[in-house]
């Protein structure tokens, strides 16, 4: 049963297993103590540091472990923004972070700062250069991530780092997607990164500081963790996460480069496989093993739920599969195509079998899902005589409706005229523009309109 | 090879430690996926959520896993002082709360706002009038530990309770340590409580809000835990932890029990067996499993040291075994000596070949440091002719050395003459006072010295 869905949490690693059972123990004392089984939790979450802090490319004692990536990010945005507090109090970010840097922000928002972000273009990277312009003179801290947990798109993370450095502005990078790949790219003043995201177990983070960055923690804090992560340490799985992010490293080049080829061979199927679709994401500056694609016409909701019942685990940044009904903030910020969207990342050891397998099964499940939601199935006819323009109602119907009632009455229209969709779906506004793209229409804008909704206005080129 | 420091970590419950191996398997995938690896950790996540709140007594959905106990002291403190902030801004705690109560105390005097110790006595309980009339219009919050984690003293949760709903004060209960004898009293707010003091793994702890208190999580969130606890869940380890509460409890009465008589007996025969010592703590309204006494003249960090070189496993509140070189503030709440503190907590299944091992060395291991130190081994002589009064310099002196050197040249002032002992380490202020309580002599006071450090005057009365 092929598991697909490595980025949002990887099955643990043997070697993790194995330094997981062996540290129950030999670790579960406290560290902090002096009698033997104290000592020997301490050489083990000393051991467990130098590890971890080799991977990563710091001194150990630049390096804490958090409860998880999230509480990593936390923890590192408010340190470094306090410590910064006298220089000013923005904090730029590029606009596809992870959402628990864009909560970071939110809070820092509503203690009055400012939060920029830096948009991106339709393959998810920032420009260097317009990262380095939203620097400025009262910014406290930048954020970029190695890579987008979403679509797999490498950021150029040294160059921002170098405009970073070029400003005297800290640069954090959350390295969750990345770091069992090898280590970010040299430049960064903070580094967050989480162990379940590299076989590792739940329940650890790790946060590098630099030497000689204004770091002040918020919050309460103890004597654990150099004053950066309070609370007893959950020494097992430190270890186990050390222990398998060394482990996950050895392998990377050659399982990097398999998976790889197997991402490859995703993006240059499905389009083939499966008519309407977008693959999304830099195609060559990316993670090796993530892969994301948009189907037109298709509920985002119905086709994980039919690829779940064929065996295939996978996720989405479709509005429908959010609790918020509003498509994933990485998509938006992309302009792609946010229905039907299906995200693949490869665990470590998939075979080519099961993504041969994938790639027979997908098309039939496409097929099926829009022949139920009545999805048009071929390009417009001929256009009639006249009747200029139309309007199509959608309100109160969901993603991905408003784009197939537009698909199906564009051919109603000669070339010139429009189709006016009402809709009041979050994922219509990032969706219709999406299709008119590739289906090389014309998206005129959006209007205000009277009877609710809004109304997003095409006008028919083909 | 005896451990005997439960309260600080116990080792894994073998229940605990099955959960965890099976959910390694069964749980290690994102609980908010909808795939069956996810729904399989909802389930898991679910029903350990279930027998949670069953154990503290409360609804599932009042109860949210936290990464630690210490993490979920600062989410219940911080969420309860915000979620009240229109009442006023005082916090009411008693002075022995656990450092993670005392450090959320310091945040919120550093945000502007006050903190109100209640006092307790020599015992370690508050007194509820006491607390009661801490309590005023402006209280946003109250915290009381179920028992106190060094001394083992339960407090009158249920009156402090009723104190605090006649006078419209949420209690937030730290059960920390005694959570895995038995639910606590009613009538509390909010409960924290963490996994790794009974039985189960690091890296859980444990807040219930009961529904109607105001409650507005600090810091970032995201969808987990209700929004109280951000960040992947640590499933494995919460469903081993649930497993593991539910198994200490099935056996709390008897274990409970059976720990009690232990302890009784190292409460009678250490002051049989060793002199000059003062055991600690309420020796009824107590927890089962833990015992604190303290050993005049002696280091207390030689005597951990001496203890550890046989084979036990204890902990100390001692100055000296500080990394502040302060005593433990309960110790200093209670107005107890400090010097030579030892904290014995058994874990569940300590044998009484154990327990009685350990009162055969510590005499010899007490004798042996006393011996070392130059501690005085008997009661001052006969007075000599006169010389009213001395002054002993114990300037730049750690303890034990202070209240050694008073002990030594008690005997050479008359009954009515004084000691005055100049002196510079922290302990002092403790353990001078506690020594002429326990020796019957009289503590006149402190002055300011001339030669610096403080002049402790004792006065001869026997």
């Amino acid at each position: 049963m092929p598991y697909f869905d490595a980025a949002s949490a990887a099955p643990l690693h043997p070697v993790a297993r194995q330094a997981l059972l062996a540290s129950l123990d030999e670790g579960w004392a406290d560290p902090a103590r002096l009698y033997r089984e104290g000592r020997r939790a301490r050489l083990l979450l000393d051991a467990a540091r130098e590890a971890a802090a080799e991977a990563v490319g710091c001194r150990p004692d630049e390096l804490v472990f958090t409860p998880s990536g999230t509480r990593a990010v936390h923890a590192g945005v408010s340190g470094a923004l306090a410590g910064r507090r006298r220089v000013g109090n923005r904090l730029v970010v590029s606009a596809v972070e992870h959402s628990s840097v864009l909560h970071a922000g939110e809070v820092h928002t509503a203690a009055g700062g400012t939060v920029t972000e830096v948009p991106v273009d339709r393959s998810g990277a920032v420009d260097p250069a317009v990262f380095a312009a939203a620097l400025d003179s009262g910014t406290a801290l930048a954020c970029l991530q190695s890579a987008n947990h979403e679509v797999g798109t490498r950021q150029p993370v040294a160059e921002v780092a170098e405009a970073c450095r070029a400003a005297g502005v800290p640069l954090l990078v959350d390295a969750a997607q990345s770091l069992a790949w090898g280590p970010v790219e040299d430049g960064w003043s903070l580094l967050a990164a989480s162990a379940h995201k590299w076989g590792g177990p739940a329940g650890v983070g790790l946060l590098a500081v630099r030497k000689g960055v204004r770091f002040a923690p918020q919050g309460p804090s103890d004597e654990r963790e150099s004053g950066r992560a309070p609370g007893f340490e959950n020494l097992p799985a430190i270890v186990a996460a050390a222990a398998s992010l060394r482990a996950v490293r050895a392998e990377a080049a050659t399982e990097g480069a398999r998976l790889r080829d197997l991402v490859d061979r995703i993006r240059a199927r499905v389009p083939e496989l499966v008519p309407d679709v977008e693959v999304v994401g830099d195609p060559v500056r990316r993670l090796p093993h993530l892969v994301t694609f948009s189907c037109l016409y298709v509920d985002g909701e119905t086709l994980l739920h039919e690829l779940d019942r064929e065996g295939f685990s996978v996720s989405s940044g479709s509005s429908c599969t959010s609790s918020t009904l509003t498509p994933s903030h990485v998509l938006r910020a992309m302009g792609v195509l946010s229905e039907g969207n299906v995200r693949v990342s490869l665990p470590t050891g998939t075979t080519a079998e099961d993504v041969d397998h994938f790639l027979d099964v997908l098309p039939g499940v496409v097929a099926g899902v829009r022949e139920r939601l009545g999805a048009p199935a071929a390009p417009p006819a001929a256009p009639p005589a006249d009747s200029g323009s139309l309007v199509v109602d959608a309100l109160g119907r969901r993603c991905p409706i408003p784009v197939i009632e537009l698909a199906k009455v564009i051919g109603d229209v000669p070339v010139g005229g429009t189709v006016t969709v009402l809709a009041d779906d979050a994922a219509a506004r990032l969706d219709i523009p999406a299709w008119c793209e590739m289906r090389g229409q014309e998206y005129v804008g959006e209007e205000a309109s009277a009877v609710g909704g809004t109304a997003y206005v095409v006008r028919r080129r083909t």
